[in-house]
């Protein structure tokens, strides 16, 4: 991902849709209540567009949700994604966690579903922003900014949750070597350290591998 | 804090509002600017009120942000804090952070001040919604479904990381203590664990307390 600048301009920008029955569906639905949907759909999608617009950012691609969108995205690279659905937007959301799975990226959702069950869905897909009744040209800026703000703290806290867990668990398997290279060598901890580390050395192995190698040894020989 | 239920009629929530001038205040501004602003801030309030009314909250106090904040916080122990701030919200954050840092509440701040800086401010200070130009009667009830869905997300997060934290730093304790045994009895690693974990049991300590406590002695010994 881009890092994004101050300036919205350089916010690069893919708003994703959901796939719409076509306008000239026959039967079904009379044609007023389609139409007033229709209507509305259009209202939201040109508020978005303008709040988009008025405050600079660059608007790179406006997708259907769909199974082409994980490698669209791959191709457009955007900093930031918006969606836009009025109801239930759980469909969009699978299309999304699949193509944001490798790269997260902040994502705002803009909906008129107020359902807990949406909302937690939402953020479960890593949804950074979920804005009820909430689409306004006006308000559009400020929403982006917090969202953005917010998902790069929780990208800081997560990679911090991710740097533990790896500390912890490489920790546990260099000092499982360690009581390993002690019992055998009859070595203090601090000697049985220092000679794992200069295996890992010769080896130009990371301390963790070269232990792991000496615990796989180990298990084998029993 | 009191589990909130799934109905809002559950969730206790406390109002901060800014110490504003007495409304008799002489001169200075103008009076009718002071009166648009009033009558702004009066309609903040009441869009506020409205929105907690209709969606069944418990609105429990209304209280102004000033050195008292934090115990009576402490005493009324709501589930939710929303900070009602037209301009820089800085001052009321202050005291907010000194009344939750013990115990961390969901807080949703409603403001016009859409500047990065105070937005990360208020970040910083622990707030799970920052909206701006967002506070109308019918959408109170969604920002606060998604405050807090995402406090107990961002709560659920911190406590994995300290968690991880606090399993690391115990781990390097028992580690060395381990160590230490191993090298003074001659003992394999797993007999030197079985030594701390007895020695742990007999003193009723915990395994990580024994462990520190082997290496003060040691430290003192040198």
């Amino acid at each position: 991902m881009k890092s994004p600048g101050s300036t919205p301009s350089h916010l690069r920008i893919v708003v994703v849709n959901p796939v719409t029955a076509p306008a000239t569906a026959p039967g079904g639905e009379s044609g007023c209540e389609q139409d007033s949907a229709l209507a509305e759909l259009a209202r939201r999608s040109a508020a978005l567009r303008i709040g988009l617009l008025e405050s600079g950012y660059d608007l790179v691609a406006s997708l259907p949700a769909d199974v082409f969108l994980p490698e669209r995205i791959a191709q457009l690279q955007p900093d930031m994604i918006i969606v836009d659905s009025e109801s239930d937007a759980r469909d969009i959301l699978e299309h999304i966690v699949i193509a944001t799975r490798d790269e997260r990226r902040p994502i705002v959702l803009f909906t008129e579903d107020d359902a807990p069950a949406s909302m937690n869905a939402a953020l479960d897909a890593g949804v950074s922003a979920y804005i009820v009744a909430g689409l306004h040209a006006g308000r559009v800026k400020s929403v982006l900014d917090v969202a953005l703000a917010r998902f790069r703290r929780e990208q800081k806290l997560l990679g911090e949750l991710l740097d533990t867990r790896k500390k912890l668990a490489e920790r546990k398997v260099v000092d499982r070597a360690k009581g390993l290279v002690m019992t055998r060598y009859g070595l203090s901890e601090e000697q049985a350290y220092q000679r794992l580390r200069s295996m890992a050395m010769n080896k130009n192995m990371k301390l963790a591998e070269i232990a792991q190698r000496l615990i796989d040894v180990e298990d084998l020989l029993g």
